[in-house]
């Protein structure tokens, strides 16, 4: 837990790229994924590669005001990334992925602004949460090709009393971060999970009398 | 089958996390299984790791009365371990695995006491069936965040003639044992696979006449 | 392509076990597989076992009549595997596995003894049909612990002109075969696919104007 | 990026194979792969083989007219791997994969032309859109075993100003191409992915009023 020296934070990085490509949620080169490193500089990986097959040679350094640190074309969406270490001094880890049916969820409900999820136990992998009779709300954005839009319409949702380390941008993917790589893991795990479990219920629920 | 030394239980459990991972039952730090020792303690996934990437040093000892013999904390829900193995000394493995389907189809019955499963070949799966032309109640309870609670709601289900060696905790996921790690895990698998082919039942009886 | 040694016959059945496994379709102690062997014996799974963790010495032989020739509990399913042997002398391996769609849709159209597959490029898989634009029917056999009435309830849909190497057995799963246990995974899986994506098919169909 | 020489070429398309088996899109002996070489003529996989488990030796040269250049059995389909070729010069790999959920989706619209994303982020990875605000028209052809027949129903859309390097036939599997058999795979990932997410969006609507 905590930040890591540039080493262990690319093989972390490579390593979750492998995971969520095996979960579908890494398709084509989408997704991008960054660590705090021990020095305060953000290990991220670059553009334009498959995130399921990285090397330690696809991450690069960058400052955390965005100032590329070594050779290496960083992400559009590295902003984001940046955003969320400036706003939140605890988290060293922030991923990024594309999942069919987060996509599919904010895009079932284009008005939604967030997504609640109701009496799981799986609620209690977020922070402070620690009963499943709790709501744990999703914030949900439009996309933009605009780093600073989505950030300015996100950032109020995320500082809210009880928000959760996750928000959703619309017909694009889910963000999520942690105190480390491992945590944002567990927490975009847990989320997709959570949208999977409710897609079955759906599923069930059409099966009406029996 | 039976019960085991440290070592085989440890290195057991550890490749059932593998498993569960991989057919997306064990999110986040989800999850926990253990198995009954050939000394009568319990081996026991210790709380807060992932479960599909364990090594033997996330598994910890507890006695029967759930006093740690070693050190690791062990997970909340060791209780329901525990009873299962008191009420059924046959039992020598047990899982808790979180699958979305279970989970969905949990919520879409928010009434339901139990799910019954009918005519399938996949119930000889479990203990004293021999048929297809049977009946597998499958109990669900409540979720708690009360151990004691759950345990009394579930213990009568549990005892009750032809009970099966699996019950769902709503909104949370399912438990199965028997009488070796292996058995515990045919009971899961074969729970969730029936589980799942009553999805897809559903989803082509939607596609009505052809 | 053909009959094989015992070895050969045994690595083969190992080898698909954990790919069957891997789709899904080997849950629990679910399936059985077997080759026919150049001296007219047949290599068979044992039963009990998990298939998708299977060594060679899971493996038994038997005589075209059923005798065991070498030690192990044949699986009750061994009649249908030899049935097939003997109605089809080009028959060289046997595979049955367990799906949750397969078995979903023998359960969604409870009175129907086939299923058809109309205008799939995927039929020409199937021996004999070398356009999409056939017909391949695969007939629906309703369940029964009695090998006998299983047999004698699908063998006229078996030799029937333009009959498909495979049927499926209600609430239960699929029987394939072919001239190598290779191809006989082929029909497996191009059947499973099939199935699989008709579903998705009812799926978009609910999706309706757009 | 670019042409390859034929061991490179092999290799790729071999572990291509591997990647898409794996997701589901290579069932029985579909689907086939191709790749430019440096010396103008094109690395092709053998009919017949089974796509997950290729060896470098199942892949064969044909000319661009295409004549064989090595021994073995070029597919049927040889001819829309070529087609695309001479189309786009800038194209050296070609991908053509089966999945359930593109059938599925061509055969839900029996009468549709074409299939438009829009408003996804993914449909940035096609080339020449920048933006999710697009539109992605991926052309859907009726099947035929006349492969002129297909190549002369669906080159008008593929030569259309904005069109995507991909298409789909009807009953069949989707076509992709890029610079290289990478960026192919980046296509046909990305265009499963958004057929996939408006599945899960319908199925999310399903669940109507929250």
């Amino acid at each position: 837990m905590g930040t890591m020296g540039f080493d262990d934070a690319a093989r972390a990085l490579v390593e979750t790229g492998r995971r969520l490509d095996f979960r579908g949620w890494a398709p084509a080169t989408g997704g991008n994924y960054s660590a705090r490193l021990d020095d305060g500089s953000i290990a991220l990986t670059v553009s334009g590669r498959h995130k399921g097959r990285l090397t330690p040679a696809d991450i690069m350094r960058v400052a955390l005001d965005g100032t590329p640190l070594t050779p290496g074309k960083p992400s559009a969406e590295t902003a984001l990334h940046l955003a969320i270490y400036r706003l939140f001094p605890e988290a060293n880890g922030v991923l990024h992925g594309h999942s069919p049916e987060a996509v599919g969820l904010s895009r079932a409900y284009p008005q939604a602004r967030e997504w609640v999820f109701r009496g799981h136990e799986m609620l209690k992998i977020y922070p402070g949460i620690d009963t499943h009779e709790a709501q744990a709300r999703l914030p949900i954005v439009d996309n933009s090709q605009d780093m600073a839009v989505i950030e300015a319409a996100v950032s109020p949702a995320l500082l809210a009393p009880g928000a959760i380390p996750a928000y959703l941008i619309r017909s694009h993917g889910l963000y999520s971060w942690g105190a480390s790589v491992a945590e944002a893991e567990h927490v975009l795990e847990a989320t997709e999970w959570l949208i999977a479990a409710e897609l079955a219920e759906i599923g069930f629920r059409n099966g009406a009398a029996r």
